[in-house]
């Protein structure tokens, strides 16, 4: 067969996948809740059942990987193991348990010519997931989108191709179980690249994409589609330790801000320090963050102050997602506010202060989806903000803002009840 | 100066807008709502003191317009006099009078750490308005995005352009008085069509896009941004004559639904009609229809009903917005709904019946932004859902569907309090 022939057929076969889970979409979204929560139990159960089925998988996909010269880091995140199978299961079983995001009344109010206006919480529709080569991302995607009524197109890396497979015959297990539409949670059966390149095509039937995985598959998802992309490109998040912060806080607080695990997007990039207290807080804390094997790279002000290496222009808007901390001197809240809004990427970022009023005029004033005082930045997750999981974070300004929970993948309708209004001139 | 030049001018002139639109929107971010409100009511102000000028300016748009062979519609639309004029006021004194849609607590919650998280409304940033001839949209548009704290660029259509000028510079008075920044409310100082290009490339200042106009217009936005588009495309809306509807209910709704007036979105382009009924109650509906001097188009079903003109497929997916209307006959509320979700454009559908379960059925199926019930498709409006006013109507899924006013100008962010949190493992 020709080239031009597969693609054709790629083409095709991603287009009847679409049109069937948009076709899913309207009987997904009228699912009762029981039904639902039902599926995501029963695949749980199937997850359990077939673990020996899944391992199997994930060793063909590893062994794959190793003969392509995967990296150590890529390989961890694609193996499984039983424990990592039973912690998807749990996150099933957690998923379920959610109060269920569709149907809620968001607002109703009677007009003065007797009809009653409300605004209720319906599905999305259909949601395409794009991911990298973490296999667990099939569990929870599809979990997300399946509770919140959407029907899912998942994508993921051909490294953990059979792995995924394994695991969402399990979901679809589960789906049928439920007496629900099979084609709920579907995948694009191939690795063959130019089956994503279909799928953003699709603007007539997918409503958003997911992307979850580096910054590449997220630029290269944003320049080649019309559909709208929930995701964020960095998280060049901030902690800045104002003049009235208490010492131990401010050191505790950068230390896990930035150290915890430098490989999320919610750690600290950047500490901006008060100028009136950098000399008697910044050794102190410096020292601590070296001490945890942190590598400081300073203004000119930060370095007379504690040795470090110089920061370039470049430091302030790097995202390292490593052991690695840009430092600079700022004069007061109205500076970190502006630096913030200059470099940052609308994130999530910190105030370390006693003043309230400091506290306030930041979390007013910096941009970021997500704005904190006297905690850590790596409080960014959807777990911590209490939705049971996310999908991703959004930095976006619209729609969905800061973790993505079952919740932000709803929209609403409104309905308008009367008794026979017809509205004058 | 050559072509070129000219371009790299007006692409200079409308990115420097935009800059300073985004400077400006910080600030009014953080605008006390005092002083919004002043600047909306000085700027009725100053639209009541400067109404000769404004009159002036509009009779100097109207004679180049006429020159220019205008239609009458269009002319009727440009027209201003002393009674539009207050009404503009008037309707700024009316969006004063909304409550602040900024600084909402949407929700909060204590986590079991001892964070406080709390959602909060935010306004959304800048937003770019482009619009045709209306020149009371100046007046409208600015006044919602001041409202609801957002920094705005008009772009008026060019036969408007004199009056859209004079009216800017009324509520440019106002924002002055309120010691608000002068840049909360711009337009584009040029007919230019270049400045719409340009205008349509700065996705990194402008947030929205709302177009109000035709369709060519909203198309070429479309097509030409990656900017976020507020719009509705379509507005092909149905009213479904349920077998349990009241027949003089029927009538009128679907009636005042497709006649009160023909222009506006939410006029019904389609009547459905369930075969039980369709012999006993469609005569004296498509009588009235008639009547009042619309054209009707059927089935074959409707059509040995009642004389009328044969329907093509095209007319399933026609929005006339003229004195026109097809007719189906369809066979219970599942086929209603499958004509809709296949030949509408989620705007606005009705049904009408005297059954709760039907009525749930409907209202639940349709994937309309506005489903009704026993009412009327025209109620959809910002000022009949009690919006006060509204800047247009989304029929997207994402961020706003339905009318969109001042609230839904605005999106959130987390605020994050803590006493000292870090994460652990």
């Amino acid at each position: 067969m020709g080239q031009t022939a597969q693609k054709m057929d790629v083409n095709k076969e991603v287009l009847a996948i679409a049109e069937r889970a948009k076709r899913a979409a309207n009987a997904l979204a009228l699912a009762p809740e029981a039904a639902k929560n039902k599926a995501l139990t029963e695949a749980a159960k199937a997850l359990r059942e077939h673990s020996a089925d899944i391992l199997k998988a994930n060793q063909k996909d590893a062994e794959l990987a190793k003969q392509n010269g995967i990296s150590a880091a890529m390989l961890d995140r694609l193996l499984l193991d039983q424990k990592r199978i039973e912690s998807m299961a749990k996150g099933l079983e957690d998923i379920a348990a959610l109060p269920d995001p569709v149907g809620k009344v968001l607002s109703s109010a009677k007009r003065p010519n007797g009809l009653t206006i409300s605004r209720v919480s319906v599905p999305i529709g259909v949601i395409a997931v794009i991911y990298e080569s973490r296999p667990n991302v099939t569990a929870d995607a599809g979990a997300l989108c399946l509770k919140s009524g959407n029907t899912v197109i998942l994508r993921g890396g051909s490294e953990s191709f059979h792995s995924s497979q394994a695991i969402l015959r399990c979901l679809q297990q589960g789906v049928k179980a439920a007496g629900l539409p099979e084609d709920a949670i579907q995948s694009i059966p191939t690795t063959d690249r130019e089956a994503v390149g279909a799928l953003l095509k699709l603007d007539k039937y997918i409503d958003i994409i997911v992307p979850r995985g580096g910054k590449g598959l997220i630029r290269r998802i944003m320049e080649e589609t019309r559909i709208p992309v929930v995701k964020h490109l960095d998280g060049i998040c901030h902690t800045y330790i104002h003049a009235d912060a208490k010492p131990d806080m401010a050191r505790e607080i950068t230390l896990n801000a930035k150290m915890r695990r430098t490989g999320v997007c919610g750690s600290t990039e950047t500490l901006l320090i008060d100028r009136a207290i950098a000399k008697t807080m910044l050794p102190n804390i410096a020292e601590a963050l070296v001490k945890a094997g942190c590598e400081l790279r300073g203004d000119a002000e930060a370095r007379a102050i504690f040795p470090m290496k110089e920061a370039t222009a470049e430091d302030w808007d790097t995202e390292y997602l490593d052991a690695i901390l840009s430092v600079k001197v700022v004069n007061g809240v109205e500076e970190a506010i502006a630096h913030i809004n200059t470099h940052g990427s609308q994130h999530t970022d910190a105030i370390i202060t006693e003043s309230t009023k400091a506290a306030e005029q930041f979390l007013n004033g910096v941009e970021s989806a997500i704005a904190v005082h006297n905690a850590s930045t790596q409080f960014a997750d959807g777990g911590e903000f209490g939705m049971g999981a996310e999908i991703g974070i959004s930095t976006g300004k619209l729609h969905a803002r800061g973790p993505v929970g079952v919740e932000q993948l709803t929209t609403y309708k409104y309905k308008v009840e009367g008794n026979g209004q017809i509205r004058p001139n």
